[in-house]
């Protein structure tokens, strides 16, 4: 009688461990003992306190603290990792642990098998994320689904004279009444984010202490991201990017508007964002290299003579596009300098803005599917700048 | 001319510097290098990306990645933190880093600090944000009078056939209008919540993999935790726990309801809860150890003979009550084995729960700051278990 993996994913998780075992031993390693919530998640289709020990020979083990009444012949309830070198009888020669997760407990764990050598499991994990299975994309693609169902909704629940703040309250209890776990899970410390933003106007151009093409100033200095309060105006664009976050996977999706005319610049800045998606679509496919689409981007919009404005205005972002799946910021990645080659199985944000001075974003973001011959599009609705008010 | 440290806070952040510089000499330190978020936003009133370096001497040197525009004398961009020692000309002699970072974060700065020694900053930080300016008990204040107000509405935005997620989405709605950031920060990587939990009946015994009382299942098994669609029923217990961060500096509260009868155990318990509260209200003041108020608890829990669902039925948690502040789990720790006492300018989140099983959670949490002859409650508004149909 086992139930750490919850019922109907035994095969998958079953699959997903093999892959990590031979992730290690591509590395060199012969075991990782995962701790991090987002790999806890994939390894067991759950999130647990405590470790998840998986070899180089595919046997997995789980030691629990936290919840009680999870059962198996692989789980060992315990309280303090120091107990895992115990049971386990013998330590792994090379053990790789997840280097972001903090000094603290990765010291302690270090300390927990004395005579291991140690390498960077956050690294071996990121990259079997990156190549997602059937099961996985199947996930992001229902939250694909319910992401533009809430979008669609932007048109009704805005009203004249709602500020951008009042507008992205009124999206969230959208996406929440449609499902959306809330949760935006983020890999590494240095972002913060809530469900997402709306930029209204020139608010779009104030820069974020992050690494984003258009930031927003936020409510507070605490939380130094997105709406401002800005009062919705004709002669504004409205970018809303949020969290799709609906089934544990996540899809990423932008969708700018317009309130009255807001000049032909934003406007063929828009359609230039667009056109990028479009042609990144038509080209990305298995054995292309993340850093071609950039350049092919780049030339795109060094034609239309609107590099000054694209990815950010006083700041721009070293990126256009990232992996989503668990988290917001997998692999592989978008910029200039990637050395990252797509595979069948990746899925990928991508996201061409530009920040129009006076007016603010435009442009759009979808989540894409690398198949084996091409991409499918996971964020399905209307691309253009559509008109809110 | 600097725009570093915003408008109105200048004196506060120097205060603020001068403690740290203060902790540091007591720690034997020579000075922090400061990049987490929650120490960020402490000691410059602001998240950047970048480090901010506190001298025991009390000078401070901020190093900035993001945003651009940021100035000030003490002000210098850089692109790594490998400039950083070189800036300084010198490499301080015992160096404070926050071990709290990222093993791969905390390597990188231990390798660009050739010669130092390095001693636990995320400890020094922790105590140092234990104990409340007045002017951070003012933000914590009105965090506590807006958290008070959004619950307040909790019986109108209630209707009869409802589920707890319903209810929950309906009061994060509302939260939000009344002004709450959203982000609920939490110190450590191991829990994620959302904006808190609503748990309805039995769902408040299932376990969580974090040391809480009361778990509930969640929607879904990336995130589980809080609501997990139960419909709202007579003979049922309602917990609320949500986020009150409405300043960067949260409350953490928690009222109960009832629909229809539930009984003379959850009504006795209840009423315990909130009496364990009164006591430490009048108990707690400086120099009081928090393992006396927790065997307080424990006495008055005894005496009603509710042992067997105090802090937890299936599950208990380790604690009755948690400093707060920027983060959900700061110092004090009020458990058994704490060996905290109680100081002028702590802020603590007490929060003597019960599970009673077929019948849901009861109890109240509050958030009280500790005066020079005190407490001062900070989430005023009543206490009974409420009937909500």
């Amino acid at each position: 009688m086992s139930n750490i993996v919850p019922k109907g994913w035994e095969k998958e998780i079953a699959q997903r461990e093999t892959r990590v075992a031979e992730a290690l031993r591509q590395a060199g390693a012969d075991a990782i003992l995962i701790s991090g919530n987002a790999n806890l998640y994939y390894i067991t289709g759950r999130v647990i306190a405590g470790y998840v020990l998986v070899t180089a020979q595919g046997e997995v083990k789980h030691f629990v603290r936290r919840p009680v009444e999870l059962e198996g012949d692989n789980v060992a309830y315990i309280r303090k990792p120091e107990q895992i070198a115990e049971m386990l009888g013998s330590v792994p020669g090379t053990l790789a642990l997840e280097y972001d997760m903090s000094y603290a407990d990765i010291m302690r764990l270090q300390a927990a098998f004395p005579g291991a050598k140690f390498v960077n499991g956050s690294a071996i994990m990121r990259s079997v994320r990156a190549v997602k299975t059937p099961f996985e994309l199947d996930l992001i693609r229902r939250s694909g689904v319910s992401h533009a169902m809430s979008y669609k909704s932007i048109p009704h629940i805005f009203s004249e004279g709602m500020s951008d703040v009042e507008l992205q309250v009124e999206l969230e209890h959208r996406l929440r009444l449609d499902g959306c776990l809330g949760l935006f899970r983020i890999s590494g410390q240095s972002m913060e984010l809530f469900m997402g933003n709306i930029l209204a106007g020139d608010n779009a151009d104030n820069p974020a202490p992050y690494d984003f093409a258009m930031g927003g100033a936020g409510m507070d200095k605490s939380i130094p991201i997105g709406a401002n309060g800005t009062i919705i105006k004709p002669g504004m664009t409205i970018m809303v990017d949020a969290c799709g976050n609906f089934t544990g996977y996540m899809t990423d999706m932008s969708r700018s508007y317009k309130v009255g005319e807001v000049g032909e610049l934003a406007e063929r800045a828009h359609r230039c964002s667009v056109e990028i998606c479009h042609k990144i679509a038509q080209t990305a496919r298995p054995g292309v290299a993340a850093k071609d689409l950039v350049a092919l981007a780049e030339a795109t919009v060094a034609e239309a003579g609107l590099a000054d404005y694209f990815m950010g205005h006083k700041q721009k972002a070293g990126f256009i596009g990232h992996g989503v799946g668990i988290e917001i910021n997998e692999l592989p990645v978008l910029s200039a300098r990637s050395k990252d080659v797509l595979v069948e199985g990746n899925v990928i944000a991508l996201e061409p803005k530009f920040v129009i001075p006076g007016v603010g974003a435009v442009g759009i973001e979808n989540t894409y599917a690398i198949t084996a011959t091409g991409t499918e599009c996971l964020t399905n609705m209307p691309e253009d700048l559509q008109q809110l008010m």
